[in-house]
């Protein structure tokens, strides 16, 4: 049995080269958001979405499970996307692989964090 | 002169043994993280708390520069924060010290990381 050492993880996903003529379109944005969240089998709670003037799109989908943000850069083809969840059921992963597709990204890279660390949190409980 | 490697930086903020009483109060966290932006030099753009049932509130504020993030575990007195900033003149660190001052954090722990290479992104435009 794996012993729970953290509460939640966040996922950095850098989506570079990807297809422009997304990186600008706020509704097309959310929609791939939303279905990313559903994919990692997450509850989405509520969904912001931001459009910068001349361009590029941040937007947030809160989830049950903590949260999916987005920070698109149209310029340079470049996204930022970071998901933290929490529990053993969600699949952040596979939400990741999806977002790289929808957003025909040439390349990617996942950098995994593991967040609250229940022996530091069990510390102020003693 | 410094090269400038990265498009932005985001800190993974952990906050431990928090003020148990502030963990759970949307109004007071919203408007300390508004001041936490202030204080990074950040435009705020947005805002957006939710207040889970029966406690722990998530939030957002959306900073012109990207966006700082909130998830509160009352139960377990620790806070996931991470503050994600563009630009040269934004501040950040100190926005995190802030944060682990208001929040009456006993111990805390940040964890920056670069996002979006620029060689990368170059790669997609040759």
């Amino acid at each position: 049995m794996k012993h729970m050492k953290y509460l939640g993880k966040q996922i950095l996903l850098e989506l570079y080269d990807c297809n422009h003529s997304k990186l600008n379109d706020s509704e097309l944005i959310a929609k791939i958001m939303v279905q990313a969240a559903e994919i990692a089998k997450a509850t989405v709670v509520q969904q912001f979405f931001h459009h910068f003037s001349p361009f590029g799109v941040s937007g947030t989908v809160v989830i049950a499970e903590s949260h999916i943000n987005i920070h698109t850069w149209p310029e340079h083809n470049y996204i930022a996307i970071d998901i933290f969840t929490c529990g053993e059921e969600l699949e952040p992963e596979v939400a990741c692989e999806f977002l790289a597709k929808e957003f025909e990204a040439t390349s990617h890279t996942m950098d995994v964090h593991m967040r609250g660390n229940v022996e530091e949190i069990a510390k102020g409980k003693s």
